[in-house]
């Protein structure tokens, strides 16, 4: 089912500019080469609009908006809305100062978002329903779960629609709807929690898919969604004895690496609604 | 003896704040999530001393102090103090540049810390006893050992009693003290100073152990100590054929990881003064 | 025949200040650890000419020039040419952007470099030939080949001279020169290219191997390129089933950390021209 835009990765090896931040920059790039896409970091304002325009998807993220960062994805995105190129936005920890809460509305007002990808409380606190004050990771009463996951399916509906993107949710249970149409994706592990950017990570895979096939946005996300989950599973699999999250990271990227398409497609828990 | 502080990191999940270099900043939060403390990094002025406010710990490494790291460190460091939030600082290579120097003593004349951690020239350059012309490591002339560890002690009790603080000194020996009581921790292994960052990470998980246990500061430093110096040794242990400093680093946060509270208690080695 | 190089950084511990970018610095720290270098990262244009002053030699990245970047490097550079301290250049990217160019330009006539390395597009673009469009990565039709390595040896010969130093470019084929003399070199292993940094890794490398083999610019530069190769080699040797491009970056640092002076020599695949 999503194994096809893994393939379009590794076929059309997109290049993909990154302004994101300086903790998980590193796996970012790493986890993007894994899939077969092409990393370009650069978020100096002076070059942000060039470095853009030679890519094929642009991925913003705001893990730590310090100095020109913000004056650098505006400039970024509104050269890629002008040349259509998809935009992926990860909000991190919005929701938990004024400063990012002032960041996030700014991108979203001044740049057409192709994907906005968050956790549960993140989301949440872009929707207006509160959630998200303690720092960067999900607190467990936002995330989706079984009871809420119809009401929850409904809000990021409303919310994609309203910001005309496809909206996806990063936690035990996935999200990913363009607000017509969703996939609830239940692959991932526990693991992923102890590991710092498994949600940078998958920002940044989005923006290497929607570069690879830019006309499926929604079908492009969920296929990310879907393949690191599915990677983390399997990097479960291979941890050996001894092993504990530093080296769970590193198998995560593996499993990524060496990901084929049919077996992204035979692990694949997706539900459409 | 210091297993229940590891077992507080695990049971509260302190959200550690970190105002730290973009070289190792990594390996201190996957360091931090390996024991069970929340990272997040936020050096931007306009929200250091708002992130601090949600966490419950501030951690200021001085690595790379570029742009505008000291306003921020300024800016949360003050918060932290009216908050009542344990601070740790970590004058990483101060005495190597003026500018260094300047840092260092603006953060420790405006902020009163919790915990200064720094290895042997570090700590002899901010005691004003000359050492620490070599960069960011420790020079072996600078380091405790058993001929000169009673004088050191003493000249470490008389500057925490000076700066009303804990003071902790990295190396073959560590040393750790409020200027009253001391403690000489003899675990670690050599093989982590072929690893950057092990220094770095260590004031993370000071960071992460104050957070959890704030009433009881020159214990929890001395556990954090503690905690980093046995996944140390255990990390030596489970090094396999071929494996060098990269695999070693991995395997030093694995067994953050998998460290148990009695595991900890049986491999210490530490004296009290 | 390269060996000795190696074991002269083994020996004298050279300490290397590296101004560099965010993605790939922790990689360029652990590299340099591996061969008994001491890293030392300080892009503050508040301290980079002193902190030059201490180390052994300055190596300069430009895969992120962000903020202050280049006045720091300018101010650096320049204090590293009075004090006749080797200085790297690594012109990340160059030809993308107008602002790298710019970047690429002032360093080049405000700084005598000691040895310039790229890869093939960004020598291509440098030497006024054309190439790179295509972001970080060299493109396939710059690389040096079996057919154009003559043609492509005599441009970097000229642009060595022109430059009066030695240049390096990265690829399949490694060429380095000093105008005068050049070396082939076909180590390395095409997994190199599924992990970030691994040009960033050799700049660093080559500053660690030219602070402690001052005055051999040449023959310690073409070193640190069959090191890196060799090591790259042996990385590939080493990975067991089920690990990927992470796995690979950890082992090639590995291979470093354990990679001994005769079994450098025994595996060199380097002709002399």
């Amino acid at each position: 089912m999503f194994g096809k835009y893994l393939l379009q990765v590794r076929d059309r090896h997109p290049m993909v500019h990154s302004i994101t931040n300086f903790v998980t920059v590193n796996d970012v790039a790493n986890a993007q080469l894994a899939c077969g896409a092409g990393p370009c970091m650069a978020d100096n304002p002076l070059e942000a609009a060039d470095m853009t325009a030679i890519a094929q998807a642009l991925n913003m993220n705001m893990g730590n908006p310090s100095g020109h960062v913000l004056e650098a994805m505006i400039a970024a995105g509104r050269r890629a809305n002008e040349l259509g190129h998809p935009v992926v936005f990860d909000p991190v920890a919005v929701g938990t100062t004024p400063y990012r809460n002032f960041v996030a509305e700014n991108i979203l007002r001044q740049v057409q978002v192709t994907t906005i990808k968050g956790n549960a409380s993140e989301m949440r606190a872009l929707m207006g329903l509160g959630g998200h004050t303690g720092g960067v990771d999900a607190l467990d009463a936002d995330k989706p779960n079984e009871d809420n996951l119809a009401a929850f399916t409904d809000q990021l509906k409303a919310f994609a629609r309203r910001h005309q993107c496809v909206a996806a949710v990063s936690g035990p249970i996935d999200i990913v709807t363009d607000g017509q149409r969703a996939f609830a994706i239940r692959n991932g592990h526990p693991k992923m929690e102890e590991v710092t950017g498994t949600g940078c990570m998958l920002s940044g895979l989005v923006a290497a898919f929607l570069g690879a096939s830019p006309d499926q946005p929604l079908e492009a996300t969920a296929a990310a969604v879907a393949a690191l989950g599915v990677a983390g599973q399997v990097a479960w699999t291979n941890l050996q004895p001894n092993e504990g999250n530093a080296s769970y990271r590193n198998r995560l990227i593996d499993a990524l690496n060496l990901l084929q398409a049919d077996e992204l497609d035979a692990r694949l828990q997706c539900e459409s609604y």
